[in-house]
């Protein structure tokens, strides 16, 4: 009997989790830079959370968590998202009470029991971050100044940003009306998901891929905005502008769900065919108190790391190399097999990325596995050097030889 | 209604986080030296692997995993540990195709439903390796002189190692029934523990914490060992001497899982009070196999990352800053915020680590928050300032201050 991985989950092999590690460290490098810091939550909270964090009647919490109970009996959801979490911990933890706005970003595994198909995983990654305290429309800003600085910094080219108000929740529901007023008559003729998200979240509407073209004339939101919404945008757009990142304003943007106020945001890049959406977020005014905290703004992004690697490999973006060796050791005998094991600890105690054999291969073999493992030397001991107390340090780019101490071999390769 | 984390589970915050972001770090780096590469697999497996690749009799697959059924039916369980599905997707990617040993490291959670207490979380997080493909004892010391390496780096003292051969399944049967003969008499004077363990793993009743003093005369292991074990254990000893790695024999060590063959060994410091197993591990030649693959020998060990994190806390090791930042920006007046709001972006584009305000503070709150950043410099921003294209930089240690160009502050604060 064998075993297959879950369907709709992967393995990240060495070779291309390298490019996840790439990834991963610049995220980390800029959120750095911004004064990010990371939080750790749970892979798995209360269900009950999510149903209040990212709402009931979205289409996350109805038909995509994993839901499971404890042996204790409580109701437990693997985490389908990443900011419920982050403003349970901000909340429970009381960092609401620090005197600074709490700027958090958080790397992981996010579960949504979605159809599998290439590039949608059921377990994939995120890269998101969250500020809150704060509702200065430099902080909007400065959160899609991070999210376009990350993917601009992995190397990702004709990554785009977009932009929309969605204003606060009276706005939202005056805008409402009068878009069911203009959608009401061509009810029958739109397709089933259109249907169903006029009585959930009619705003959704216009997002549909199906229908996007009986919509031209559509209400826009951004005409319903009030003052000091309007103001908030303007100034949002300003601060990008100031700072040279190039979006576009999309008022049809409205982003799955449904905590959203003010700034909505999208990254779009180039993908496989399509204009795909890499990441987004926005601005969540109301959702720290919904959750039971007190009433404290945020606002934040999720970045989809399985798209920004795929998309890497698409556009073959040229990563730093991080596999390659200094050293490959070759033990010619027994008595040097064992000194060749001393040697590799003491190389790489001193800081030397080094390598061996273990499988009692000929010569020739161990060669051409320091061909594979891209080493700068390789360094050969026979038994004879052993008793001499040398070694032979051989450069695989330039083919010189020459003979070492072994006790000079670190410091020969450490000036390298 | 306010939300709790679920019992057993954590939150790592800002503060506390930077302490894993470290030793994290130095896990990779060693691995990299060590030639480990990278491999994650998923979070959740069937539930048939852990039982196969575990042991359906080990207290942790009995009691102890989080079981669930996806929307598709299927019987999933959180991973409890990470060698099974390490080893799932080395025989379900066929790495032992590749020419060369497969040596792979992983960090991560894993997932246990025991008692709730200090210390102990149902989420916890491991560090592992798995090297597979060779049988060469100097892998047994490379792996143990890599773990042993790592709680050195990161600056634990007072680490010890301890190592045992639990021989072949052979030798294990001859010696369980030796050991059984010593233990049958006193069965009912040794405590239920035990007595359940005689039953189904007798060896590890020498590993009682309560009836460990009725075993002084109990049989060795060592004493059964065949010749081609002997040999095996005592090139590991060989190896971990050339290497300096201390280390001691303990002859009733044999870890929690059936698994094991040749080498079984642990990490212990000194923790709050008594003597902890840190971390630990083993040579495993026939799991491979167990769980469907090819007949492949693979040794590796698994380092508990709670308890590192704990000790390092515990013996007040001094970590390198992850949190200080270059420079605060203070702007005054309203022109000058939009400034600072453009300013900080261009810095933090160019390398610098910035902050700002962002809930409208008086100055005197903002050079306070620059202090708790341990801010290197501030750099304030006036509305006469910004008519003349300057800033004032003040260096906070020696409370020093010039006039800066506004472009030139990210060259003035680069070279610093």
């Amino acid at each position: 009997m064998s075993f297959q991985r879950s369907p709709g989950t992967q393995d990240i092999l060495p070779g291309v989790v390298e490019k996840w590690q790439y990834v991963e460290s610049k995220a980390r490098d800029i959120c750095r830079r911004y004064n990010f810091r990371e939080i750790r939550t749970p892979l798995f909270e209360s269900t009950e959370l999510f149903h209040r964090g990212v709402g009931e009647t979205t289409d996350i919490v109805e038909k995509e968590t994993y839901n499971f109970t404890d042996r204790g009996d409580r109701k437990l959801t693997l985490r389908p998202e990443g900011t419920a979490g982050v403003m349970r911990a901000y909340v429970e933890n009381k960092l609401y009470g620090e005197p600074d706005v709490s700027k958090l970003y958080y790397i992981g595994s996010m579960f949504r029991y979605e159809r599998a198909q290439a590039g949608r995983y059921r377990q994939f990654n995120q890269f998101g971050v969250e500020a809150v305290g704060s509702v200065d429309p430099a902080l909007d800003a400065e959160v899609i100044a991070l999210g376009y600085t990350f993917y601009t910094e992995v190397g990702l080219k004709g990554v785009r940003v977009e932009i929309n108000s969605v204003g606060t929740p009276e706005v939202r529901a005056a805008f409402r009306s009068k878009l069911l007023a203009f959608l009401e008559p061509m009810r029958e003729h739109l397709c089933k998901d259109c249907q169903s998200r006029m009585d959930r979240n009619p705003l959704r509407v216009l997002d549909c891929k199906v229908d996007q073209h009986k919509f031209t004339d559509a209400p826009s939101i951004l005409d319903s905005l009030d003052e000091e919404c309007e103001q908030h945008f303007t100034k949002v757009q300003q601060h990008l502008s100031d700072m040279g990142i190039p979006f576009d304003i999309n008022h049809r943007l409205v982003r799955g769900l449904d905590y959203y106020t003010h700034t909505a945001f999208e990254f779009k890049a180039e993908g496989i065919g399509a204009i795909d959406t890499v990441g987004g977020g926005g601005r969540y005014n109301g959702l720290v108190a919904d959750i039971g905290g007190p009433d404290q703004p945020g606002v934040g992004f999720g970045i989809g790391l399985e798209r920004t690697v795929m998309l890497l490999e698409h556009q073959e973006t040229e990563l730093p190399d991080l596999t390659s060796i200094d050293v490959y050791l070759v033990a010619l005998g027994e008595a040097a097999d064992r000194e060749v094991t001393r040697l590799v600890y003491e190389l790489r105690t001193a800081g030397i990325r080094a390598e061996r054999d273990y499988q009692g291969r000929k010569m020739k073999a161990q060669m051409k596995s320091a061909d594979r493992l891209k080493a700068a030397y390789t360094a050969i001991l026979g038994d004879d050097e052993l008793a001499n107390g040398e070694i032979t340090l051989k450069n695989m780019a330039t083919s010189e030889q020459r003979s070492v101490k072994l006790t000079e071999l670190a410091a020969a390769l450490s000036k390298n």
